[in-house]
């Protein structure tokens, strides 16, 4: 594997009067000794401290080489060491690992909230932002996230920032035009254009990201502007592309993509799924943080949290084992999995307002999932619709896009579930209320963070990147939101588990 | 030929729900359709502008393209020409043309005195200078002359300096290293070696040069320390690497070179020929500018200027034809082959104290050139020794060349003579006083500043850029200051116009 930057150790001959080439030449040649077999280019910036280096270390050093499409350029020759991060721009959160370059091994991985939420929590209110003139300002907010990621991780570790010589950086498309302070005013209106897919590279300082000033930035690329650089990077460390037979790679963060493919072709539908997964629309919705319910069950004993009002128990899995302080994405599918097993919920979503734990006040249900003291969280009736509609557009998209290539879920070979979601979910419980197609459980995959994994394998193997460029010519787009067919799919969806349950196995 | 910027006019397709392209990929994919046949770039700089562009000018617009290597980027969308700039940079005198780009013609040509004479008139003065801590002075000195020199050519012609999108700059290896700012101790002392040779392309913000903030700035490649960027422009305007037999090129400015070659081969020898032949040396000496003599004629009338104290007159041709300030390097050829002629100089380069004209003062004898009321023009013994010094180590020089690769001066095609000085030279009397061997004069081909039409000649043609290559890996190099020959052949040429004249025809 060839990673993204490294480090060629260099002894160097001597200049003599018969050997008078100019230091520049020499580093070159002994690049090409030592194995670089691109041409290779040396920036002013290098050549101004190359003639002392040379000198004061008896022309022996170690030289630290980027890669850029089919060709290096020297990007240090003083640090003792190189690091590379890779970067997962997210709406809510930017996640980021450190590569000690010199074995591309995995130091650390820590995550930052994505500071532009102080203008809005969701994409639209940012790009409307950005329409009113506050794009560099969105720009900014990004970098600063992404700076205070990378002192965080440099800190930790004892590292100066000036030794990150690598980024790889993904993110959807409209992140990675906030990333290169490109306007988004065109994503946002029909025919929704990016400026740009390709990103390609870019020096740091075209961004303004604190590493190294020579070093090498790769951005991952869009392919439209509702398949971003998360998703391809999501589809290259799952390996989808690979696949022989169609396989899912479903990717729920903020936003929910889907992408059906194998080594031959690849459809991605997206803008359908809602926030609600991720925990954003209920009232005591929230991320898979601390203090977040993740998992529900409605049965007797083990008990942690006791209801205490009647024949049943509600044990709920708290992050962190602490007091709960709300319900995220995964929590929410299993409280709408046991509620409805335990038929305190039907099948178009009602509560039983006869039922333990069913409270009614100005007639709007909810139910009671914790309370002590004076802590009391409940999901309401509607708080229960917003999600159902989340799990009936997340079926019904993978449902359409399946019958599109004239397919069925049976023909499916493996499902990638991704995001933050994706890492938590009971595959059991999301088939159960119809989320998921039924299919052998073995079948489903957890991805993790697969847009943060895909930068983290380009960082460490390069030649990766025609497999990104291959990605991306395969890749077709299918608007669901439009969609006849999703339409008319939909409602049925909205049941639990549908109205015809038999199409969740077809 | 294909310049080193072209602009093309593009119809672009606008994007529609069947055509959902990026900005960036509908620009590139009319590129091409206009036919640009390399990878294209477009850098976040024109992306961040490209869509507003495209919308106000309903999808038509021209795009500049530049090109680096074998890609092309855009570097401008918005400015209605596109210009370019040749540039030689001199040790005394920085001269720059303007192009305009769309037809390849040249607007305008002018000079600027190198802001680096402050620090001292000779390349040493300033290598040392520079060593001891003035090197980003020297820098920031010559790009304020270049600067002052794009600002002069621009106001002329009422042009926004952002519309230059190309520069193309020849100097010797000095030069070159004080414009990108890099360390110049190690080319003054053994075994001399540039911090670098090939520069390649660089950005016009690495610099510091006022043009297109994106735009293409291409450095002539040095071919060793005393082989700089403007020898090879030199070869590459003159022609000299085309030659099918073996011709010289001289360039004499304020130190001189000279390549003798063919097709085939080519060496260079250097550091020989001193500042007397730019007018450096003698008291009176003086570019080749308002008030110098250039030419001088001892006979009968037509007189100008009239010694009127004898049998003679001494006719001078003033730049001008104002009153002489001094007298240039063309006119001490002049003037020495005339004197000489008039038996007033003898062969061993003494003055005759009898003949009119002939001042003694202490001892020390001078030529009264020109007297009128209080102004008083002589050249002294003394310069005259130091004139017979540099055309003694130009002959030399021309002779081991040309010995050192078994040929003789009747086996050379042609003499290609370039620089300040080749402009005026009167090649009749520099054979005649032993200063060029003594070939048909149709052999002599004066190449005016070689090292700026090499500049301009590349801005037009980006072709040539590989032929530049094969110059410079052709280039072998001599050193002359150390060469035993020279040493020997030397003592012979102090004499006018040897002390054996056969060897001028050789």
């Amino acid at each position: 594997m060839d990673p993204l930057v490294t480090r060629l150790p260099l002894d160097l001959e001597k200049p003599s009067p018969e050997d008078k080439r100019a230091d520049k030449e020499r580093v070159l040649a002994a690049l090409k000794k030592a194995g670089l077999s691109v041409p290779a280019d040396i920036g002013p910036e290098i050549l101004r401290t190359l003639p002392g280096l040379l000198r004061d270390n008896d022309f022996s050093l170690t030289a630290t080489v980027g890669y850029v499409r089919d060709r290096a350029k020297v990007v240090d020759l003083q640090g003792a060491s190189s690091y590379g991060i890779a970067v997962d721009i997210g709406t809510t959160n930017i996640a980021a690992s450190l590569f000690d370059m010199a074995n591309t091994q995995k130091l650390d991985v820590m995550e930052y909230e994505n500071p532009q939420i102080e203008i809005g929590p969701d994409v639209l209110t940012r790009v409307h932002s950005s329409m009113q003139g506050e794009g560099a300002r969105l720009h900014r907010l990004l970098i600063n996230g992404i700076n205070a990621l990378i002192h965080k991780l440099c800190n930790a570790h004892a590292i100066d920032c000036s030794d990150i010589h690598a980024a790889a950086i993904a993110g959807n498309t409209i992140m990675t035009h906030f990333l290169l302070a490109l306007p988004v005013d065109n994503i946002s209106v029909a025919p929704y254009t990016p400026v740009a897919n390709r990103m390609d590279f870019a020096g740091p300082g075209e961004i303004g990201l604190d590493m190294n000033r020579s070093g090498v930035v790769y951005i991952f690329p869009n392919a439209g502007s509702y398949v971003g650089g998360d998703i391809i990077s999501g589809i290259l460390s799952s390996g989808l592309y690979l696949e022989e037979e169609p396989s899912f790679l479903i990717d729920v963060g903020t936003n929910a993509e889907i992408v059906l493919g194998c080594r031959e072709w690849m459809i991605v539908g997206a803008g359908a799924a809602g926030p609600a997964l991720e925990g954003g629309i209920s009232e005591i919705g929230m991320r898979a943080i601390q203090g977040a319910i993740y998992s529900v069950e409605v049965n007797n004993p083990p008990v942690i949290t006791s209801m205490g009002k009647g024949g049943f128990n509600v044990t709920c899995k708290v992050i962190g084992n602490g007091e709960p302080v709300g319900i995220c994405g995964s929590g929410m599918i299993e409280l709408v999995a046991e509620l409805y097993r335990s038929d305190i919920l039907n099948q178009q979503g009602r509560l039983n307002r006869h039922s333990h734990g069913v409270e009614e006040k100005d007639g709007a249900r909810a139910f009671v999932l914790y309370e002590s003291g004076r802590k009391k969280l409940a999901v309401r009736e509607s708080d229960i619709d917003n999600f159902l509609r989340s799990k009936a557009a997340m079926f019904t998209s993978l449902f359409v896009i399946v019958k599109a290539v004239g397919l069925g879920f049976k023909d499916i070979q493996h499902i990638y579930v991704s995001g933050a979601f994706g890492t938590g979910i009971n595959t059991d419980k999301a088939i159960r209320i119809g989320m998921m197609p039924d299919l052998e459980r073995s079948k489903f995959i957890p991805a993790g963070n697969s847009s943060l994994k895909g930068a983290e394998m380009l960082l460490a193997d390069r030649g990766l990147l025609q497999r990104i460029d291959r990605i991306c010519d395969m890749i077709t787009y299918r608007e669901m939101n439009t969609d006849g067919v999703f339409m008319k799919e939909f409602p049925g969806a909205l049941f639990i588990p549908h109205t015809n349950p038999e199409i969740l196995g077809s």
